[in-house]
């Protein structure tokens, strides 16, 4: 099987989609930043009272999906109809969940932007937090979905 | 202990740094990306041959580092003063290890710059291999070494 | 009524305009900036003989319409089909009397793009003029006309 | 008295700062956005409660700053050291107040990083409060203070 | 004839496209770096072994056309379906020709993306090998082939 | 000779600049852009009458030096101080010549700048011109000199 990032030569190349539909397409991502659990509870308890380190986060996710095209060589730029982030604080990890769910109504698909919304995210995260824990980690990033193209729905088991 | 990136009320703002000195400063950061072992067969053979996945990521992950400022919304804009990604293939993972160095000669550290760098590098991996494996899984980026500024140095264990 | 850029749960989102019609959309904004006679004087002969500040504002205007969705951090970003920015010269005010029109062809609107425009070219006349009088003021911004989408046409009055 | 921003042809060019020292300089700027009553008590408590129009807004205004030599043609691009952005809600306006502080350590001065940020705050505001009401308008926006530089203090009026 | 990028009183304007067809769209841009004989080799042989400066500078031109609407003024912002930059080593030159070829289904043409790439590409050879050679020159830049929209083909003699 | 641009395994990275000094340094670009007859009299009438080219095409080519190490991949980012272009009509070409000044006091030159800058203004008078003629040819696109660093000065012959 080949990479169709190449051509026939081994040269890079953006995929001419000139001839794929434009289809409505969605993708979700999902990924983790872990934490010492003092980091932890600063960020769960900030959330309520002192600085919402989760806020900033998530519109750098959004801001992060549109940005896309710009930082990934061989993306397609696309024009994105909707970004959302989820975040859930698990005491467990500990640290924070993050899932980003994008859409777009293009000829091809938005796996990359969510990708790139759930690591901006946590990028974003360690960046707010590091003044109190440079040991943070971040991990986990993958593709959970993927539907509205040719090649058919595709879900992480 | 405080989060620096809110003030006294609890709103976001972009750390004074003025009467930070201005000094040498460097930072590494690692992480990976996880893939089947009949991508890791695709992508180590292509190196040699037909398509180098691996030269268009390191790029990718060093015009990553030049967009920090631009993506991490508290990031102070640096004068970067050099960046390497250097990519081991390991077949154990099996998947690629990353590692990014950055320095610059200015008011503030550069670890934001070498996990963006980082996480860039493996997002376009997956990028160019999402073709044949859709399961590929971003994980285990952290700060390895900074060292420059006041706090002085941090090494990860 | 509820703000559309929160979810159920208050967290900002991009909002889904995957299912809205494309159709051609036309906004219209205003605005101005005032300034000292002598400013003004200048300015006013400067178009004709020694630098044009107007027609450096009016580009500046055009290419920040085209950044709209990377400043603002919800909107979508759109494909752009006709900006142009009309100014005035009104030596009641005295200053510059700022009306900028954008036109896309696509699923959501674009009064950010025309205030956008509007702005960035105040802040131009004021970047170009700040030598000679920092005390210009930029004001009455606003949507002076909407049309193209569900929601029919706004005119404000 | 000449626009500096023209040689002496009336050709724009970017001003040569080569020869200015580098010096600590500061920049606050001003300006609000008006609405309705309705739109006001709808900010004022998603505030506490269901959506932050500010908190967005903010890091928009402060993003705003960072992206101010690529919005302006003639500016130059400097090292920010520090942004803030303050709110304040006039209920009397009605409406929101703005203040932006901007800080360098470089050979120009940074009141256009300030207004940008204010322009784009409003700005922001406007975007996620026009599902409710088109007619806001944004106004006031001005140079409040700038010091630091070789022409001195300026302070409004 | 007149300037399409000027209204009736010679202001300039972004030309309105949004009552042209969405029609599938190609262009093929031209240019050539020429260079002393002794770098021409070092290029050549890095190829197979030290240094692929084409593979870097291939990866630039790509770039260069998703950023075309942000350089050029009064450029459409576009969907781009497919970009490809072909280099060929000209030991006659001597140096490197480089053709680049943009699709897109849109509303205008994407002849300035194609130029935008072939110059971005020269300029990265240059930037890549600038350190043993200073006198090296950009030329030959041109359309040579566009195609898909109103105005019909053309094709360079 | 070594290309800098690639360590010792040949893969790319951005040089280390971090020891270098940071010293005053200038450089000098030059191109043209060759048109017919006819186009260049369209050009030359404009200037004074009904839509300045050139006017538009030098304030692109300012701003594209300050996108410089965004557009080249391995550009270090500078805090340029000046950037001027000057533009001739030569009835002989027939056709525009185009010279770029770039200045920064950073830790490496300013020649790609130099470069971006006659390179963007040169696409732009292409832009602004191929609705009369779309076989306009840019070229000639050189260093013309390089003051300020360790390398000494360079001035092409």
């Amino acid at each position: 099987m080949a990479l169709t990032h190449f051509d026939g030569k081994g040269d890079a190349h953006m995929v001419d989609v000139s001839d794929k539909d434009v289809t409505s397409r969605i993708a979700v991502a999902r990924g983790y930043i872990k934490m010492q659990s003092e980091t932890f509870d600063i960020i769960s308890e900030g959330r309520a009272k002192k600085g919402d380190v989760l806020g900033v986060a998530r519109l750098a996710g959004i801001m992060g999906a549109k940005k896309t095209a710009d930082l990934i060589p061989l993306c397609h730029p696309l024009p994105i109809t909707k970004v959302s982030v989820e975040m859930e604080l698990d005491a467990d990890l500990p640290g924070v969940r993050i899932e980003a769910t994008v859409k777009t109504t293009g000829q091809t698909g938005v796996e990359m932007e969510a990708l790139t919304a759930v690591s901006t995210t946590a990028l974003t995260i360690y960046d707010m937090s590091k003044a109190v824990d440079k040991s943070m980690e971040i991990g986990g990033i993958h593709v959970q979905l993927k539907d509205g193209g040719k090649s058919g729905r595709y879900e992480a088991k």
